[in-house]
């Protein structure tokens, strides 16, 4: 990590990741949010959209992520975050959080420019985020991520039968079409 | 949902969760965010907080629901979320998210108060969010949840060999032990 005092105003990093159907369906399960616009294809095709969008709040977990992995990286304690919606966000985008330190404040106090660009380099989120960096200078050993193994997601009345892939976030969705959600792909990583 | 014509200035809605070990995971693997405080008890241990704690952006996650479910609900669009983190949120506890039309703003655009609540009252999450409101009265059907079948969420070098639970949300964590996090307890939902 890069405590308090290394941090400079104008340090940058960055952090990015595809958005996976599978990250749209575990947001949805986590939250709770099944908003038609993310997780039906009909409804979303009426909307202003046209097709399915990511939650907003994802990319707001990824810019969580960025800050906590990455500037100032572990130790670093959430204050406050802000967020400007401005594009929407499809699967199969990849994201890209930018991170720039706006200015160093008492107390350990940082505000952080959070920005989420598009692979077109299109800005889809604008925002600001206030932390407590770390006080010190640690090594710390990041947990390796959770893995999901062999998970089924699939529709709540349609028990699992089976499941494919057993490696680091095996999934599969190959249930989905038996309860007529023939819109979320089968999905085996 | 609300449309934008029938939402009152004063309006409320409320939408709780209990935080569970299971979200924290979900939370870590799909955003990525391995911060130690939220996933390693030994770390949190020695940190401010004396335990692990939530991500702060999964009480993000939560007014997100609350929004897109419950007011103004599904065709609602998000434009931009402001968060202040009161306090930390420990696993187990049951937030409310409660929600408060502050402003009715040309163009179909409103201003809700997002404030989220533990079990003891006590205000965790401050905010604000501006929402464009859905402009026709919908009967939507919402779509069921996806739900993780028998997923086993365990350290990504040890492969799954069996699980536990295949109804909704079936979870088993059995094999943590087996990677030395030891921290992380078994779970069988």
């Amino acid at each position: 990590n890069i405590p308090y005092e290394a941090l400079e105003v104008g340090q940058t990093a960055s952090y990015s990741k595809t958005v996976e159907e599978r990250d749209i369906q575990l947001f949805a399960a986590m939250s709770g949010d099944h908003n038609p616009v993310h997780l039906d294809a009909e409804f979303a095709a009426a909307s202003m959209f046209k097709e399915r969008i990511a939650h907003g709040m994802f990319s707001g977990a990824l810019i969580s992520a960025a800050v906590a992995c990455e500037l100032p990286g572990p130790g670093t304690i959430y204050i406050g975050q802000q967020m400007s919606f401005q594009k929407p966000v499809k699967i199969g985008d990849t994201l890209t959080v930018r991170l720039e330190i706006l200015e160093k404040l008492p107390k350990f106090r940082v505000r952080i420019a959070t920005r989420v660009f598009n692979q077109r380099d299109e800005l889809v989120v604008d925002g600001e985020a206030e932390i407590l960096a770390p006080r010190k200078q640690q090594t710390v050993t990041l947990p390796t991520l959770p893995a999901i193994h062999g998970a089924k997601i699939g529709c709540p009345d349609v028990p699992a039968t089976g499941f494919a892939g057993d490696g680091p976030f095996g999934i599969a969705m190959n249930e989905m079409t038996a309860c007529g959600r023939s819109d979320w792909p089968p999905i085996t990583m």
